[in-house]
């Protein structure tokens, strides 16, 4: 029963349809969602703006952690909702609306966006939307299967709706560490030094008179769209596994390797997976996004503990998992994305960090984020704070896509996420590129004997030539650096 | 009295002549040398090492803190010494010979040199070359006016050579503030919470039996290049400054600010000399670099504290700085790079940073290094270790260079140092562009209208126009993006 999750009384009559509370959202307004990596998001109120929207037009700027489920950014684009969208999200509808134009969407660091409200460069939610599974005796929040940036979204905002979803376990409760930084000019460290310390609360602590609206829900998140390993994700996770064990042997790392970051998507999955049958014990991650691979690691006994800002199934490991959370639950903390992301945190544990990049050129620097330096694909997501701070910062990608009409590996990027600077070791299927302490003409070498699919190397090495014998730090042809794009977009394929 | 610098007592017979000390610098060694933006460099070890190289040729990988002053790294280049180089320089001589291919130069983020050789990731030094006003009785070194990495440098290295600089005051011993990040995996936060703490010890501790050479110069600091204020700068100075108050009117700044960080060069201190008649009060700095306008601020009561890894100053302002110390002593701090840029820090005190583009596009990605995408100029230095998380992430230029033949902002960066990301704040002497909160076609008309030189503006619109037509979260032309620097090349304007 409901009631039973809402354990002050006094709330109980802020009980309500989820048209009800759409209503609270008027045109204009700045909402905050939860929601990260399609896990945790508000479901009902979002999709009864939608529908009201269809009648009565209105527009909004749209916070959220990161990506929704549920195709909610689809149903908001779609009713013509989204005026403003940040910091990420995957929807192939608002996608193409952000590409025409028609979506303003603010890609940010993740760990950036409630830094930036705090101080007031962003504005305020007038109103946060939180999904939860339980709201305490002291009327505060307890998150469900993300933290993201709903704490600050809900401390910041003057309204706060929640969603209480009986869909998910009760026993998330416990599982948050909600820590906030203080304001400056006299904030202090974040005293996390170990991936399992717990620094702040289990539930989102605000004064329970913000609370205007509560809706009961019952629907679950979305499963994850992470497909099962192929034989080039296979080939990645064999290089860098191979690469990881070399790091052990010369004396760089320990057997524990050290916290592991890992973004979404298959490849990182793929990477993580492949780690069940290596040498390593005692693994940790220190990650956004706990997937399949995180539990299926703590299953075999390789990992020890996991902290996320969520927990991102697919349907097969979804039941499994929230089923016998206890199972799990002292293995794992979440946290908001702040900290999940923090570059103070980074730095201080020493992050492994692998991230996929959409390409990468023969200097090293990485774009995450734009097909062809225009159309926006996601967002940059975290790789940007993982990467900068991590240990070792490391991007995966297959060496082609589009059936050999695209190489990966280019001779400029067309757009960049990460710069040489931020990029010390790049992998393919073809192997692996250790761009630790070497100068561009140096990287561009390694990158091309390494990482570049066969069709691709020679046209490559022809380019690196050429443009070394003009000469430069960082040799290019300016009049051939982005011809690979052009042909793409002109002819279907980067090369004739 | 040199001996009165050298107060263990056991370590007397260790001088020895530069020449001498040098020949323990053997073929392919790596060698970390003193010296920070043209301050406190080792000066007669370096020169007697590339007087002996004409006679002996010999390569070594050399790594300092930032620039050495005195021509140094001129006569090493001339004299074939360094086949690799790290993390920064602004040597005319040695640019060409990177541009060139000659030498390896590894461009990073200051505050990362030492972190990677803490983790092996880099070669570590065989020998560190130190500049020191003295040698505590413990046979501890007592840097000059700069730290940079020579700390590190003398920890990581097996062997060390102090240059023992009696043209330096003694009286700096007490302004230095040596504290090292322990290793990993225990490491604990920086307990430096306010840009006055002091966390560390006034020298560098070693033990003193590493000490296999000391010798005694008496050479000053090369003086800073900084040439005085002009109306460009001063016009960006004062869209500066009135963009500053208006944040201060506004409420999301006091009127002391925020630690300030500038950047070295003539743009940044004219932004600083400009604070002098502002109406801001108890300024304060976290920088690397402390210059001529940070003891103008001091000497017209503005300022109250101010920490950095090294002075440098024009020859008008050495004498008297440095001949009264004991008026700015309890003002100032010196620290490692690695505190002075640390990201934890950075963010921790949300620093305002101000440092130089050399060209930004219609989008916000900033290129702080390539000339046309290939020449290095310098290196990114410091730049991105405080834009990435700074308060305030601010980059300055003046809009055009050479006399009209190149616009700095353009439709497409011909190299990325900071992404639309990390860029907060654009200005020009045309004005200033403030891209908080706003997506990239939004960035773009900001840009544009405040910042463009009145003779790029009709093309830059144009471009756009055009792009946006085309479609994309970013707008570009691919086979335009790049013309106005193919222009530049073949035509020596970037438009007809």
């Amino acid at each position: 029963m409901y009631r039973e999750r809402i354990r002050l009384n006094s709330l109980h009559d802020k009980v309500m349809s989820a048209a009800e509370a759409a209503a609270l959202i008027k045109d204009g307004m700045t909402v905050g969602m939860s929601g990260f990596t399609r896990a945790g998001e508000a479901k009902a109120v979002p999709q009864a703006l939608a529908e009201r929207a269809k009648l009565s037009p209105l527009k909004i700027t749209l916070m959220t952690g990161a990506s929704l489920g549920n195709d909610l950014d689809k149903q908001l684009t779609e009713a013509g909702v989204l005026a403003r969208r940040m910091p990420f999200q995957v929807d192939s509808t608002l996608r193409k609306a952000i590409n025409a134009g028609e979506v303003m969407f603010i890609d940010q660091h993740l760990s950036e966006t409630v830094e930036q409200l705090r101080n007031k460069q962003l504005p305020l939610p007038d109103i946060a939307v939180i999904e939860a599974v339980a709201i305490t005796e002291q009327g505060h929040i307890v998150p469900t299967t993300s933290v993201g940036n709903s704490a600050s979204f809900a401390i910041f905002a003057k309204q706060v709706i929640v969603e209480i979803n009986m869909a998910h376990n009760p026993n998330l409760e416990g599982l948050h560490d909600i820590y906030i930084p203080t304001y400056r000019p006299t904030r202090t460290p974040i005293p996390l030094v170990k991936v399992d310390d717990r620094i702040g609360s289990t539930a989102i602590p605000i004064p329970p008179e913000k609370i205007v609206a509560i809706v009961i829900t019952n629907k679950p998140d979305s499963p994850s769209t992470v497909s099962e390993p192929d034989s080039e994700t296979d080939g990645i996770a064999f290089h860098l596994i191979n690469f990881l064990k070399q790091e052990v042997a010369e004396g760089r790392m320990s057997n524990n390797l050290g916290p592991l970051q890992a973004g979404i998507g298959n490849i990182a999955n793929a990477v993580m997976c492949g780690l069940i049958d290596s040498p390593f014990e005692n693994l940790t991650m220190y990650s956004e996004v706990l997937q399949d691979s995180t539990f299926d690691l703590i299953d075999a006994g390789k990992m020890s503990f996991a902290s996320g800002s969520s927990i991102t199934l697919s349907s097969r490991r979804n039941a499994d998992v929230f089923g016998n959370l206890e199972r799990y639950k002292d293995k794992l903390v979440l946290r908001p994305q702040e900290i999940s992301n923090h570059p103070e945190i980074v730095r201080r544990l020493g992050i492994i960090g692998i991230n996929t990049a959409l390409e990468f050129d023969i200097y090293g620097n990485v774009n995450s984020t734009h097909v062809c330096g225009t159309r926006m694909m996601n967002g940059i997501g975290g790789s940007g704070d993982f990467a900068r701070n991590a240990h070792l910062a490391i991007f995966v990608t297959k060496s082609i896509a589009k059936a050999g009409a695209i190489s990966s590996v280019v001779p400029m990027v067309s757009h960049v996420d990460h710069t040489e600077h931020d990029v010390d070791i790049l992998v393919t299927e073809q192997g692996l590129a250790d761009l630790r302490g070497l100068a561009p003409r140096e990287r561009a070498r390694v990158i091309i004997d390494n990482c570049v699919h066969p069709d691709f190397r020679e046209a490559l090495n022809d380019y690196f030539t050429k443009a070394c014998a003009i000469g430069g730090h960082t040799p290019h042809i300016l009049r051939e650096a982005l011809s690979w794009h052009i042909n793409l977009e002109e002819t279907g394929k980067m090369l004739p």
